[in-house]
């Protein structure tokens, strides 16, 4: 029983993202009921720091989470940012694949799928519509807007319920939602290690949350500065493929090869334009439009063998050492903390990358389990902390590649240790749309571990000099009981006056400590 | 220097599917060379068998894969299915987010990225436009055409650059795509592996495949048993939310409530309607257009006090025991094979499914490296085999959880073994869009966790068969060599004729045999 072709395409159909979405809300991290409350949290607060950071403004974000029935709960989120301009306001919510970080730019999000996936997963559970406060300046004038939304799935698009003009008193956006089939908790996985993590990442953010129970946490901000604004970074020409030229040659609003490629490339001058000519038969002053494959593939090919200087770095903003150690200390409250910000390098020839890693040791470092401290991996892209999909992470995959024996830590596992790993980049190489592990970029699993090398280093003296410290008291104990007497016995039998032996005996331990330590042969 | 929000909002845009994917391939599994290789076959094979099946045609696929320079490869695929009618081609090859298997029903793609995701890598490292021959037919006709197409990323859509009709001797698919940037590979992850797993999962099928080097390779069918059709499964009552419940309300024709959900889902029958209407205080002639959130909330609540009938399983289609025992006898040559096709359960409330595991011991079974055979674990879903992100799986999970010393397997990972398992379902909850690894939902977990428990106590009594005859064996050395000679001489020592023993021994091994396999308490 043989069917034709026409019957089995009977069914065929389009879906918009949203519908996509809709159907496999797992692949936006919508899985489980703690996990979905934490990728809300993610989503939320991974937008207000991008807008926060991006006008230059200190971020302070107050979060209220209350629980008004089994497994329902209404999310209000709050930040200072610069609020979005109305016209705006059903897209970001409400349209997937749409915003304003697809640039060549160092941002926490980049797919356009957050806020409206947070608006999706609400409708979906409780089909309530979406509350949206939004205060921004328009040419100085501040202006405000109150919105009730629902998402259109079949269209991909924002309906807007209510409409209503407010006077707001500073600029920022507010988010009311309302959950269900999601669950608040105190877990490693849970929203408020989320935070508590992301104010590691973030020590210039100020969170306020007020949790199911109405208790109020606040994280202050360990510093005042507000890191340099990201710019845009242009593709390094190592980096780029046939196809990104003929993309870029077809949108572009240049006359000639020679302009399209110095205006859209980094490193890209006029005198480099002039080498490229030399190494290929192609005509530079053609039009864009007219670019083919080939001459685009000869392009590349030529890169291949120029020089070029490395990639500008001055969009990558990491967070820095010492940002990084107050982050730590504040949270943490280590006996001993290192970090350290590695310089940038590139990943798949072109794409810009800085990796900072710290280690944390005692104190409330470690997860505790029962009674017991185990080590935790804290990885972040961005500064966002990735909370799921541990396992398949080229951030964990660095870290775990290390013989931590090595470094003084018998039991990797049962350590009294946090290890933090941040990776920065204009294009942070994520797995999945649902954002929560690293590709296995052989650059970048490399850096990790030189980077995780060198704080190690730096532990392993805190540890051996702590063992040392120990053994110094123990050894200046033994001194301190018996030399005297033998100092006593001594004179007595020499018939001499019994001498001032203290000095002798500080520079004695002293000398068996640094031998101890290890100073003279270590780095 | 704040900025306005005006400022900050002037680059937003909106991105097709198309360009979305552009910017992200990994997420569709296209991440090195030999991976996104794979994941192309995997494509383009699924789409096959998914055809040949729906059309009631036993599969045979020939894929000649030529390598035309270092990283440049031409792929021809080629199958004997329904073919595609020629409205649909650019659909098909073209357009994400595009198919004919957004249903619920058992297939083995389910997302609409599949062909238009190797047609996007394609044009993306070649520029080359791909090449369709399809041949169908139109009411009893036989139909041909030729196509050559372009992606037009930007609109998401396919442009037509040449067309042609053609005289076909039967119905099919041809595929004709450049690829570069991808490697041939007879690794685990590589496409060879792939095909030989793929007919595994489907003995079924038949596969010619000509590799680089001109080498042919036939992986003939292990059975002529064309399996079964699925058929589309309405949703079970205790498996739908309130969001369903108002999606199917507004894209329905029928004109009541009562008519809306015995027609929309299974085991619905006017009788549960009318249980249905004493639990709750709606009408249920009221037209499905009006139906509130309250409403629908009401019906699934009320669904979860009712009894119902457990899903339907007709549309779940199992490779079956048999068929499984048979594909790996035919590709492994183990020294025991067993298999076990579950019945059908549910998770999430309504979803159903079915788990199949196997194990294969000696022969060829577990994955040679070097002069060591270590045990691999084949993941399968809807018959396809999941060749990524192990480590993130609810089927490999489920059969790590074994303790494998209990079966008589040592040293787990070392060990000549194939453990298979297949998860049939009309809903795969695959993790993310390159769809290599199953959500870890509890009664998925559970349940290949009893499958693989079901065939290990096989394979544990064939392990302590194997240890009995090996000792019986020995025995019998030692009885066969003394045994006479004391008959001899206790025949003597009686001054009576030497009996006829041989009965005796024999019955006497057997009973020991019998003893060392634990017959008595054994299942």
């Amino acid at each position: 029983m043989e069917r034709q072709a026409g019957e089995l395409f009977e069914e065929f159909q389009e879906l918009t993202a949203s519908e996509f979405f809709r159907k496999n809300r797992q692949m936006l991290g919508f899985s489980g009921k703690i996990r979905s409350l934490t990728m809300v949290f993610h989503e939320l607060i991974t937008n207000s720091l991008d807008a926060a950071e991006e006008a230059g403004i200190l971020p302070h974000i107050k979060i209220n989470l209350k629980r008004v029935g089994k497994d329902h709960y209404i999310l209000e989120h709050r930040d200072n940012g610069p609020g979005i301009p109305e016209d705006y306001i059903p897209k970001v919510f409400c349209t997937m694949f749409a915003g304003s970080k697809f640039r060549n730019i160092q941002s926490r999000g980049q797919q356009g799928l957050g806020c409206s996936g947070c608006v999706l997963l609400s409708q979906m559970t409780t089909g309530k519509p979406a509350t949206i406060i939004s205060a921004y300046k328009e040419d100085g004038e501040l202006k405000g807007v109150k919105m009730s939304l629902k998402m259109d799935v079949k269209k991909n698009k924002g309906l807007v319920l209510e409409r209503e003009e407010i006077n707001p008193d500073g600029t920022g956006v507010c988010v009311k939602l309302h959950f269900k089939e999601v669950s608040y908790s105190l877990s490693e996985q849970g929203a408020y290690e989320y935070i508590r993590r992301t104010m590691i990442g973030n020590p210039h953010a100020q969170i306020t949350f007020t949790d199911p129970t109405g208790k109020k946490y606040v994280f202050k901000r360990a510093s005042n500065i507000i890191p340099p604004l990201p710019k845009e970074i242009l593709p390094h020409p190592k980096g780029v493929t046939a196809d990104d030229l003929i993309f870029m040659a077809k949108h572009t609003d240049k006359r000639r090869f020679r302009s399209l490629l110095t205006s859209s490339l980094s490193r890209m001058s006029t005198k480099k334009v002039k080498e490229l000519e030399k190494l290929t038969n192609i005509d530079f002053n053609k039009r864009p439009k007219d670019m083919t494959w080939e001459e685009a593939e000869e392009i590349v090919e030529a890169f291949k063998k120029m020089d070029f200087m490395a990639p500008p770095t001055k969009g990558l903003i990491p967070i820095g050492k010492d940002q990084i150690e107050k982050g730590m200390k504040e949270i943490l409250n280590p006996e001993f903390v290192a970090a350290t910000t590695r310089r940038p390098l590139t990943y798949r020839g072109g794409v810009p990358f800085i990796i900072e890693a710290a280690v944390a040791y005692g104190g409330n470092a470690g997860r505790l389990v029962g009674e017991q401290r185990k080590t935790e991996i804290m990885r972040f892209a961005n500064r966002v902390p990735l909370t799921f999909d541990q396992g398949s992470c080229a951030l964990t995959d660095g870290v775990r590649s290390l013989d931590w024996k090595r470094y003084g830590i018998r039991d990797f596992e049962n350590a009294p240790l946090t290890i933090f790993v941040n990776i920065v980049s204009t294009n942070v190489p994520y797995l999945s749309t649902g954002k929560q592990s690293i590709a296995p970029e052989p650059e970048i699993l490399q850096e990790v571990r030189q980077a995780t090398m060198q704080v190690a280093r730096k532990l392993q003296k805190h540890i051996r000099a702590k063992k040392a410290a120990k053994e110094e008291a123990k050894r200046a104990r033994v001194f301190e009981t018996y030399i005297p007497i033998i100092m006593r016995e001594a004179a007595l039998l020499a018939e001499k006056e019994k001498p001032d032996y203290k000095p002798l005996l500080q520079k004695v331990t002293r000398k068996a400590k640094a031998e101890l330590l290890g100073e003279s042969n270590d780095e």
